[in-house]
């Protein structure tokens, strides 16, 4: 082994003989158990150490993973054998966690939305650069069989120059207590968007409605605008919906894309539909006319591929980390939903005022 | 027959032996056509003549229906045996023409939107009013069984307190051109939503795009506020979309409703569904949680009238004449909705700005 | 123009300055008013005549079209102006009519199913070859977007070698007085298989119940063997199912096609789906294994030609006439679907007894 | 505790204590697997030990859930904590291993079909009456939400008088390596439909094909006939469909009804449409026609109990044991599958001969 590759490999604590990565959880109630589950499955980690605010959930997973259960955050994360911590808990611990897990010199991985504020966001991203750390921010969606074929499709200039997105994420429940319906839905909608379309958002305004005392909002739409005004996108996240809609539109000026994630077995869908517009002189002097003809043709249905999303995410962690490769869900991905996030709130609190990016 | 009831058949002219009420149409190309056809099939209209500034679309309407084709509009109008007028022209034409139809004191069935501006509604509304006579909007979609079942769902109270309306009406083409997608699209859903929902807006924030140099917003999401805050309506209306879709979503707090205008068979669909919150005083001090519990019970998809709404229409509107009534689809029924219209391009002129209405 | 053209347009007096068709309507009801719009539709056909047994039927006809109503059938047949007639009356009266048409030297456009029993369909396909006359059953699915492109498809071997064909044709009514479900619903499906598969059909066997007191089978399943019995053909028909349901299933060993007659924009699915199948030896002496793979890739949906499938066939009939080419929808194909009807009441009326084809 | 009861509970080992009663599981493989795991759910077994010819298998199980890994089977049954045995081996092994068992004196739980022949079935069933013990047959299908609410409904009386019973059952694979696809997916059906329709079948048919040589029939439809006759019963089962279907219809004269398995949350839908038929004198002398009409009024979906089938079942198990109860889903309700089964393998080496039953 080069001397190269093996300071590399030290410096994240790459077991080399067993060829994994010393990670410690921090938050290992329900869906920390599930990270937890995803990363074993990878068979590229080794989970050196727990931690978590409820002793028993930290001891039921403790035990299931034969691993120490730790009283003590700080002296979890700053264990030598441990060189990434998962980090699994509520929004508003995520900064001060990230923070101490970078100046602890280990990488992380966290859950969406990255942060609270952007400029938390930035903080730890100049940090994480700082120490030469990484960051990976869990936008799980990255990594589905569906997303992965749709973000093939439009770089390949399949569909032409795209014309909008529009993005429905509704059903009944589940209410959260301490975000609103769009720190809790559009997450997902926004890091998917960020990360298939190439384009700069410069403004976004958000419509909602709280309907019940002391809630959140439980319905809401957000319009983001883009540089060059020729691209819209569009959200609507609803928890007061009575049927699950999970559906995105994209139409390019060639062709036409629908992906219904709850279709089983034809999620994506891709339509050789479009419009030709000519503007034109008409007949009368001054006046200009359009032409337009719409083109219909074949649909196809790509076969996408079968992949555990999260365990696909957690081989993606550790093959970034052992190229020490920068991954595209970095903290920059992170920052970019955590803004829209934020002006989203100051829209709502405003009224709906459109809020510049 | 009573002396009332003889003055007020003379009033508009119903034919006192063939109890039919005589018209004269002005537009008579695709729409007008159907109109016209719409009106013969009650037998309760005559149409005593017609004017197209294509003469020889007037020649072939003239000729199926054996009628008159007039070439001085103005004659037409003041026909004597002419109670109302039934207009199917651009909307640019739709002031001018109502109001030389009032003048020459004839009824008025006039195409949606009813005016190009809300100042030229009044005005007209005015002068309708002062003259005693009856202006219709054509608002089919209120005639259809969909839209009578909902009104009486809602009405019964059946869905409890209202949440939401959410309205989705999108498809590929068919491109206008001398109106963006709002004006073209949105008239049907805003004054279905106006018929429904027995709330007063207050504020109207529109978004859209351009994309074709020339062109109109192809592609607009309009949020309407209401008094009270606590109810939000808001429409997407598209030509870009590669899917025909058609659906709207009423959510009540007692129970959900679906409106898929597609659906051959099972159109409107009824959740037992909602979502009860209770703010409660949490364990911490002064903190306060929510509790929430979903229900989840039968769905219900009631038979629908079966109804030519066109038809139905023709057929209210010469109800209204005969008893002398108010139709609900009146000019102040037209207004609301060119009010909504008026705000919406209000607000994408200014790039998305609130519009208090 | 040659001698020969002149000589063949005389011989079916298509009118050489109109390029018309001259043509005899028997039976103007209904379906029969829908044949002659269709026929008028495609500007090459020119009514001479019509007769119906109901006297204002045959009025209301003539006055639309303004022809002669006939009061005598063989005065109408005969005419020398007559050179096809077109027969929309009950199948119990389809061979003599067929036959005296046949006789005055006419061809004959005819309703399906062709004839009550094989042996009149057999001897008036005879009479028409000797008279050199065209007889063209209507099989309207034949002239559908939908089946030209599956033939298509099939014909290229796209699907491979096929498996089996199995429709699906069931609706709540409506129950037909004069015979049962498999003779109204299935000779759409039937002749649609026997168009689309080129194989032989060597026995049937149905099953059926006849509910209601007086009336005929109102369910039935038809199931076709073939030569070499590697394919099965199935056939459910039912005027008692709460649902509508059009569906063909066609399975080759290459890909698999499904074709939803109902689905506006989506009728014609191929699936790049299948089974590899190797019979190998197994570990255990003389017992061999199957190894089964199975391969799932992309889903097609080719766009389909929008025809007015009544009016294509119309035309059709007289592209044969003019180049006097037989027809692929002729008595033969009339034939092929009577005998399976005709096998599938003999199996009922056994209980369900196999017949030999 | 009364004496009875003691007894009772002695009789089948119930734990007075932990209120349990003591298996072995013989065959532990795949869904040995999931068997044990819904005994397990359910706390009402306790694992007394295990048995599988594939050793690593055993194993495996037997530390999972830390019970005794037999190695010989005769061992196994017969043990004195032992009150009943959980077979889920390949249908050939079932009636000697069920007939072992009841020798111990063991009650059975057995997967579908009960037995390869109806005539070891009939054995089974007097020997489990002699020694009083319980055969409870695997029919998961009558514990879902679905199978129990359409139950009820037909029970009610809601559906009138029952006309056909039509179930589709096709997909692509999985090809069975020592039985035809009627033996695999029509056991499902047959005893849903014996479980919901209480009428006596008389004969079946049954068609199918086999594809691929040293297969067996991948494809096969079958047709039942019941007393009387005005009842028809009809099976599509097929491993060679590119698309997935899992479709119930059940007519009756007052209401239908539609089960679809793969609809997420609409499964069940009560339609109350129906035909109403009347024999009548029509106006010739000696004809009857019939006046038909037809009905067409609301759809009713009902919520489904959420239950997990297999450890509704299991949990069954225990209670029928408990209470002494005979169990619905018992031998003789195995033996009616088989017997259809069996009638089915015959119909088809016959060509599609009926057999009467």
């Amino acid at each position: 082994m080069s001397h190269w590759l093996e300071a590399l490999r030290n410096r994240f604590l790459l077991d080399p003989h067993a060829g994994t990565v010393g990670v410690a959880l921090v938050g290992v109630g329900g869906w920390g158990m599930t990270n937890a589950a995803a990363l074993m499955r990878t068979r590229r980690f080794d989970i050196r150490g727990l931690y978590d605010t409820d002793g028993a959930v930290a001891q039921t997973c403790a035990a299931r993973y034969r691993t120490d259960r730790c009283t003590e955050l700080d002296a979890l994360l700053t264990r030598a054998d441990v060189a990434a911590v998962v980090l699994t808990v509520p929004n508003p611990a995520h900064a001060d966690l990230v923070r101490s897990a970078a100046l602890a010199r280990k990488h992380v991985f966290i859950e969406k939305p990255f942060t609270s504020t952007s400029a938390q966001a930035r903080e730890l991203i100049d940090l994480a650069a700082k120490e030469r750390l990484t960051i990976m921010v869990d936008h799980t969606f990255l990594f589905t069989g569906a997303v992965k074929k749709i973000k093939q499709v439009i770089d390949s200039g399949e569909l032409g120059k795209l014309l909008f997105y529009d993005s429905v994420r509704v059903n009944l429940g589940l209410f959260q207590h301490d975000i609103n319906v769009i720190w809790d839905l559009a997450p997902h909608d926004l890091s998917i968007m960020a990360h298939l379309i190439d384009k700069k958002p410069v403004a976004l305004t958000a419509h909602g409605t709280v309907h019940f005392q002391g809630g959140y909002e439980d319905i809401a739409y957000v319009s983001v605008e883009f540089e060059g005004n020729a691209f819209i996108a569009h959200f609507h996240v609803n928890w007061l919906s009575p049927v699950k809609i999970r559906q995105t539109l994209i139409s390019g000026d060639k062709k036409m894309l629908v992906w219904d994630d709850l279709d089983a077995d034809e999620k994506v869908k891709i339509y050789d539909r479009g419009v030709d517009v000519m503007s034109t002189n008409g007949g009368k002097a001054g006046i200009h006319d359009l032409l337009v003809s719409y083109r219909t043709g074949d649909v196809h249905i790509p076969k996408l591929e079968v992949t555990e999303a999260l365990k696909a995410e957690a081989q993606y962690f550790v093959d970034c980390l052992e190229k020490n490769e920068e991954p595209f869900n970095n903290g920059q991905a992170g920052l970019q939903v955590v803004r829209l996030l934020e002006a989203a709130d100051r829209s709502l609190k405003q009224g709906g005022r459109k809020i510049e990016l």
